[in-house]
């Protein structure tokens, strides 16, 4: 792969990547294109990292589906599907990660602890052996976005970070490989992560400056649809992730939710009138 | 300095890259010529890296003298040398750190907390900004050789690692910029960790195959000389630096030594008789 990736260098195209860990949905299928308005070359990499899951995550069951995914791929005009094996990227005696000190002290990374550590590492490796001027993310990851964004500065990689929109569902649940775990009464309460997100912001875009008002608002209409857990719902500084108590700019929702044994998450920018 | 790189490589050449934090001597001169042999342009970066200092380590004091490094670069066929600034290397925000869970626990990095991590750090940015087809660093820091080996290979830098042999003063001592520190007593008992070294590669290889003897011997030599406190001498195997007991394959012994207030280190090879 770093020989083809020098060779397409060598031939003066630009190299736009979309990493994914596969079962490739609508919002991967809008990375892929977005990376094909990027760059004459795209770069697809399906790749289940095992870093970046905790020992009681869903590594093992984490959904597959090989051919569906080149079919999505090359119907998106991706060039070349780049699928690594677990014991050539992490073999025997691997010891070397990327970590931060504080973004993955908020949101997602409390309540799972490396997982950031496993994407910035895994990113990172797949930065060198692709090569890429710029890579593909979605919004939906919020943190994962803002992490790999701080480490591409940080450490200097010349590659370009674009974040691209969450694709959701027409009822709005955001597009997860993850919403295949849900059964339909599952799915139906799933919606309640977008609505909630959708109220803040009328809410926020109507004058309403408190966080904690909004945050007990979207509590309560997740605490109302059936078989759910909250993890975190929080506003905060989209650059920071630090909690923010009073709404006077651009802030960020971001939430976690457990519907049955799946773990979603949304988010979602709360603009206070100008 | 990456559009630099970019442009190199697009040239069809391939860069040899040497780190340094300046203060050149004879052993950098040694590196810069096997750059000069492996690859057709040799960049040289001078940064002296915050991130490798421990809190009262000798960051503020560490010797420079840019003028005479660059006439030393220059006389070595360096091409290009790289002087980065500390806050555009490390801005304000700064929070991505590259770190290892085994080799950083041996030798240096037990009573240098922190250093193989800002060392990872400061290489791995340098790697992304200077773009090496290869790299050159001394077998004098032999840990941080071996760190940043595994380090290239974990990560996936598409740079070969070189290390180069200790240069010494005709006396033995190993040249390194701290040297400048020593008074003139002080540095003649320097030459201690040589002959305790050079001291135990002979009885390694008369047949002598007890660490621990060795290590008593080595002891008492630095003890005998002027000065001295020792932080560690260790007979470890070359790849994992874990300590061996018995020398029946080729293994490294290494040792760190206070010489007043001036931390010295050395290794050498101990291959037992075939």
């Amino acid at each position: 792969m770093q020989q083809r990736a020098d060779q397409i260098r060598r031939d003066g195209h630009t190299v736009a990547f979309v990493p994914t860990m596969g079962y490739l949905h609508e919002g991967h299928v809008s990375l892929m294109k977005e990376a094909r308005r990027q760059a004459d070359r795209v770069i697809l990499s399906i790749f289940v990292n095992p870093t970046q899951f905790g020992p009681n995550e869903d590594l093992d069951s984490y959904p597959r589906d090989p051919a569906r995914d080149m079919a999505l791929a090359e119907k998106a005009g991706v060039d070349l599907v780049f699928t690594p094996d677990r014991n050539t990227l992490y073999p025997g005696g691997y010891e070397t990660y990327v970590i931060q000190t504080q973004l993955p002290e908020h949101l997602c990374g409390l309540s799972r602890p490396g997982h950031f550590r496993g994407v910035m590492t895994i990113v990172a490796k797949l930065f060198n052996i692709v090569k890429p001027h710029c890579a593909v993310f979605g919004q939906k990851d919020y943190q994962q976005l803002a992490v790999l964004r701080r480490m591409t500065a940080d450490l200097n990689f010349d590659v370009r970070i674009i974040g691209a929109p969450t694709v959701r569902e027409t009822d709005g649940l955001a597009m997860s490989s993850r919403n295949k775990y849900l059964s339909e009464s599952q799915r139906t309460a799933a919606v309640c992560l977008f609505r909630s997100l959708d109220a803040a912001r009328d809410l926020a875009e109507k004058g309403a400056t408190e966080s904690a008002a909004l945050i007990k608002t979207a509590t309560a209409a997740i605490e109302a649809a059936a078989d759910t857990q909250i993890d975190y719902i929080t506003i905060c500084d989209p650059d920071t992730l630090e909690d923010v108590a009073v709404i006077d700019r651009p802030v960020l929702m971001a939430m976690a939710v457990r519907i049955g044994q799946t773990r979603l998450i949304d988010n979602m920018m709360l603009t206070p009138p100008a």
